[in-house]
């Protein structure tokens, strides 16, 4: 598969990023989570996705305890900075923290979960109204002087929230939703501002969370009409269209997928080798606004 | 008529411009169409705007084969970026490419159609999220070192899209819409990036695509109502009220006129020459939002 | 109380502000003007918040006349730009004027009724699309030349606007709502802006012009439900938490308290001394928006 820099100070990274997010619902022996990476890796994904409340690190560590040779063909991606609560009540909610402590405690688990020495990139889950730019710049030096993270970026920030801690320290990537049916980002500055800058964004619900292929809505009927038609025309599936229009964007972004079935990561992966023409990558920006380019 | 610096690097250009997105609908010989040009050069036009897609470059230039010593007091902008699709389905839709292979064989149709050896300015039309900045900036230089244009801008692009492609390559405008029934230019952050960079917009459907006059809604009577007592106190003609308001802020804009009848383009031009106090200025405004300032 | 630099330049000010825009309608004899002065000092507060509009600058200068010795010990910020219309008719309308010759004039009556040779800040009061930064920038300097005003800021400016009038003079602050009633600048960049560039915001309307505890909505009786377990746990209150709550911003935010009452100020101030737990900060934010962090 097609690779790439996430950043102009170099990391390299697939195209295709396998997303763990609901791995623990999976219920995959370690055995079977090491298949799936091995199979993974033989489709050329090198890059994994996680976060500290997927609940995802401590059975990805479990499988790579299985073959710890494979650390180092890896990019391990995690996150910090949210604070779950599940009993919610007046006083008690989920929050946001991203104190140095937090940031530093956090990392400490992740890197014992996933039984490793390092991560390669660290996120901020969610832009922080409390976010510190200075206090989390410290943070990320003292993690990166340690040798625990080699790279730092961010998650879900708006390009007001992007620049304040660029400001501070050097990100490499900024994870946002992005699909067919979520086109903010195209539009709002936020993937403008990844290419001025030469960094490429991070897409996670590719498919809506699913809801492309399985609610129905106007929307949703225009988009699968459209794509149905495309699919047909390339010779692929429908989610392959989906991961080629949006590998395609100028800003080069690293795509996840979020499945645990080798099939469903193929037609992510079968995207990298697709290119829409120009015209067939507005007919699905035009199904999903229902209007024609102004 | 006043004459304005188009950017910091020095396009003299007329503060009214004439807009020819309507010239084909005009039905001019290309005696009529020389007429009208002659007629506005004398109120001081000299800036003339078309696009690709007006279907108004091979009109004008066979006005211009009949006194082609008039290219070089004229300012010539077009634009390109847009592939138009009359019969659209699902597949087959309206659509925008700034592929260098576009921009430049779009550049060779304006020139061909226009019968001259150069564009003064050449605007992306709309802002493509498949904008690849490097290319556009490639295909602008080769275009420059050809002669074939001598400055580049924008139209309809966002402060972050503006960001974006001025990150690559020197722009000396962004053509937006601006009115009395369109305000948003004054608050999101458009114009004041064009006053802090020194660089003028140029405004187009400075009377809201004519609705301003023709249309009854709260509105727009609202306005009409200002307008007329401000047509009273400063004895001229309603549209001139509007050129001087556009006119008036201080990003300096070029303002469109696209009509073919010399009288409406004398009421333009007039504008140029009425200075309405602050809160007249603001009374427009007022009657626009229906609410006093903040 | 806990004193701040407002911008990297160095103007020393108290956290708490005491904002003068309700003193006329307080009836206050310049004897009970000082009196509150004095308390206010007393409690560490020796920022105080006038506007040119406010009617507040001559009975506050009648008070300073009784105590003129107390003059350096304050930092008087002031605003101008807005010319208000008691009858509104369709020409007759409130507007902006932010040309050099208002700001000057509008300065030199602040200063003769206040009663004193030099303001600390100016703000202009709001954003005016007729600004020409440039002149702007000269006005400001001409007044700092002249020794009439100390540092210069604005006031409900976007960070488009900010942007604009910073490129062309060094801006100390921007004075803008936040409350848990408005959390606008908390996500929109304003705040981020603000922190990015060192300078601290002034914040008014804290408690949402007092319709926190006085009117009914299901937002603010999520409010004063989260507020008022928050004020038991602490032992403060409710106040004294809104106040915590604004001040714990990392952009070091000034609160104004626009209150005459003494005891109403001190919950105020009090607020500089409670740091609530993050859990507690977005107990706040969830109660005001209805929903968990995302």
């Amino acid at each position: 598969m097609s690779r790439i820099k996430l950043s102009p100070n170099g990391l390299d990274v697939s195209r295709i990023a396998l997303g763990m997010w609901r791995l623990s619902s999976w219920q995959f022996t370690a055995a079977q989570c090491l298949e799936l990476l091995e199979q993974a890796l033989e489709l050329g994904i090198t890059t994994i996705d996680h976060a500290d409340i997927y609940g995802s690190e401590s059975g990805f560590g479990e499988a790579m305890a299985l073959a710890p040779s494979l650390r180092d063909r890896l990019q391990l991606v995690t996150k910090c900075g949210i604070v779950l609560r599940d009993q919610q009540s007046a006083l008690r909610v989920s929050h946001y923290d991203t104190s140095r402590a937090h940031i530093i405690a956090s990392v400490e688990n992740s890197l014992r979960y996933l039984r490793t020495d390092y991560v390669d990139v660290l996120l901020i889950h969610r832009p922080d109204p409390l976010m510190q730019a200075d206090e989390v710049a410290e943070a990320f030096r003292a993690l990166e002087q340690a040798g625990k993270v080699r790279h730092f970026g961010v998650s879900n920030f708006t390009p007001a929230q992007f620049d304040l801690l660029a400001s501070r320290v050097t990100l490499v990537t900024n994870q946002v939703e992005l699909s067919p049916l979520h086109l903010d980002p195209l539009h709002d500055g936020t993937l403008d501002q990844c290419q001025r800058l030469g960094i490429s964004p991070m897409i996670w619900s590719a498919l809506g969370g699913g809801r492309l292929f399985s609610e129905k809505t106007l929307q949703i009927d225009r988009l699968n009409n459209v794509l149905s038609l495309l699919a047909a025309h390339y010779g692929v599936s429908l989610t392959t269209i989906v991961y080629a229009w949006l590998l395609q964007h100028p800003s080069n972004p690293i795509v996840l997928t979020g499945s645990g079935r080798i099939a469903a990561i193929k037609e992510a992966v079968a995207g990298t080798k697709l290119t829409l023409s120009r015209e067939h990558w507005f007919a699905i920006w035009s199904a999903s606004t229902g209007t024609p380019v102004p």
